[in-house]
């Protein structure tokens, strides 16, 4: 991995994927302390970043090999992003989703042209299950985030944000990333690096899924202990990957972990102050920019939004739970 | 009123308003049953269009007058706007907004540093008590839509339509345009004129408010029987302007009546499937273009969503009522 292949990500996604822009508010910055500012991938095709990774994947493979088909298991948002990807592409998409997946991101995967095969998460492996189905049909498994072209197509978020930063006279920064098995957030620590060094990326997780934040601590790959019981559906993986861990051990600042409780909040802080939409696994990092500024350091905080297919009834509670903007 | 004007407003607003994108998703063509593309000015700073205006009509003004302050009055967003950039020019900011506005936009509009004073919509005229107050302290009326300043910041937002829509490589499109005084419409109908003649503005009112509709059609000012009973209440006024009325009649396709029910379907399907928060009043455009094709012409439509500043309690019963995607 390294910053040509994302720079040649770039070029295969320009004009397909949309360059999303910074959003800010004084509401927001009072919240925090210190400015604030928000990259919305929720505004992404198929709402999340995921639809750079799968463009990203797609567009790499000779043609003849991707007119065979893909195949990827996913909770949701990377499903939606290799679903779209494929169908743009005129080629077969099949998605292994667990079974406890929200009913909307199932529905629009299928939606997307996509074939759903559903899986127990707790019995089954989705590995071993995306592994076979592609020997069988001779599909290529485009994985969530430990994929070369995955992360260098996420890396391409980091891209924009290292130039935006620098439009807004932004040097030094946190910017903090929802952060699953470490695609978005090694893309992005491996484009800041090269393109704007004072800006560090952050690993950001829900409390109690944090494996990320104490592998980066050990310096050794850790595991989580469950993978259900956090509302962060989109970003509770078992581990960071082979390929993303280095890369985040050797560029990333230390993670952050924020209950799910911030989470419906500053889902409510998006919706009021910047009128975006955010799922609660896309909220992590605007939590812990506007809750928990004391694990932020600097003047400006960069925080991205990674994703927005959340469920209206979550949606709707969140809202009125947390709307009054406290 | 002229496109040189539009144009000068452009670069007096450079690098203080946000150039919003143009996002699209296919289930939204799948409803409309045609390629549908939304301007989100939910996403510019204040949450509406109306931060264009505001900052070009503040940033029109010697710098002595501005510096004794402005006064505006409105029903919320144009609030918003004006004491948003009196705050960035940092001047005073006198709003006089109706006691029944939401609770939200009040609270808001003082939090942006203005003076708010309430009056009785059904009782008092605005416009008076506004010039009373101009004179008093020597303030620059604002007015919302019948400001040859006002109309050009707004119109600004036609030339980033046309430019956005000759990038995709449509030349043929009705714009629908969320339509109160006819600010927004008209100068947008100038922008187009000039810049992509093929593209044709179209106002769009909640039935009932339809006074612009009238006006189009009987080609004299027509004025509306009440000014409440719409949740639309951002774009309820009393009739279209002095100014904004033969811009528009001389510009603008047929207007277009759409019923609040369908701004609240709308609002839901633009959560789900642009990831953006909309009011009703800034909904009506993208309800006309998915709900009543038969109202519009083309293969493509491109539809402003003009504002997201909703109280949370109706966005969330917006969601739950329609955000399974009906």
């Amino acid at each position: 991995m390294n910053i040509e292949m994302i720079e040649a990500a770039a070029i295969r996604l320009a004009g397909k994927v949309r360059r999303t822009p910074l959003l800010s508010s004084p509401f927001l910055d009072q919240i925090a302390g210190r400015r604030v500012f928000v990259k919305p991938e929720c505004l992404q095709h198929t709402g999340s970043f995921k639809f750079r990774g799968g463009w990203s994947a797609l567009s790499a493979l000779d043609p003849d090999t991707r007119a065979r088909g893909v195949i990827a298991y996913s909770s949701g948002n990377h499903a939606q992003g290799v679903a779209h990807a494929a169908r743009e592409h005129g080629v077969p998409a099949v998605i292994v989703m667990p079974s406890d997946a929200p009913a909307l991101k199932i529905a629009n995967t299928r939606a997307l042209g996509a074939e759903v095969i559903l899986y127990d998460r707790a019995l089954e492996d989705r590995d071993a299950i995306g592994a076979a189905l592609a020997e069988e049909r001779g599909l290529v498994l485009v994985k969530p985030y430990d994929d070369p072209q995955v992360i260098a197509g996420q890396g391409t978020a980091g891209l924009e944000i290292a130039a935006q930063a620098t439009e807004l006279g932004v040097t030094t920064a946190d910017v903090l990333v929802c952060c699953g098995g470490g695609g978005l957030t090694s893309g992005i620590a491996l484009a800041l690096a090269d393109r704007a060094p004072g800006l560090r990326a952050r690993p950001v997780e829900p409390e109690g899924f944090d494996d990320v934040a104490r592998s980066l601590a050990s310096g050794r790959i850790e595991r989580n202990a469950r993978l259900s019981g956090s509302i962060c559906d989109a970003i509770v993986t078992p581990a960071p990957g082979t390929l993303t861990f280095p890369i985040m051990h050797a560029r990333c600042g230390p993670g952050i972990a924020v209950p799910d409780e911030d989470c419906l909040r500053a889902m409510a802080a998006a919706f009021l102050r910047l009128k975006i939409v955010l799922e609660p696994g896309g909220a992590v990092a605007l939590a812990a920019a506007l809750y928990h500024p004391d694990a932020v350091t600097g003047d400006t905080v960069i925080a991205v939004a990674s994703g927005g297919n959340v469920d209206p009834a979550l949606f709707a509670a969140a809202v009125e739970k947390y709307g009054d903007g406290t």
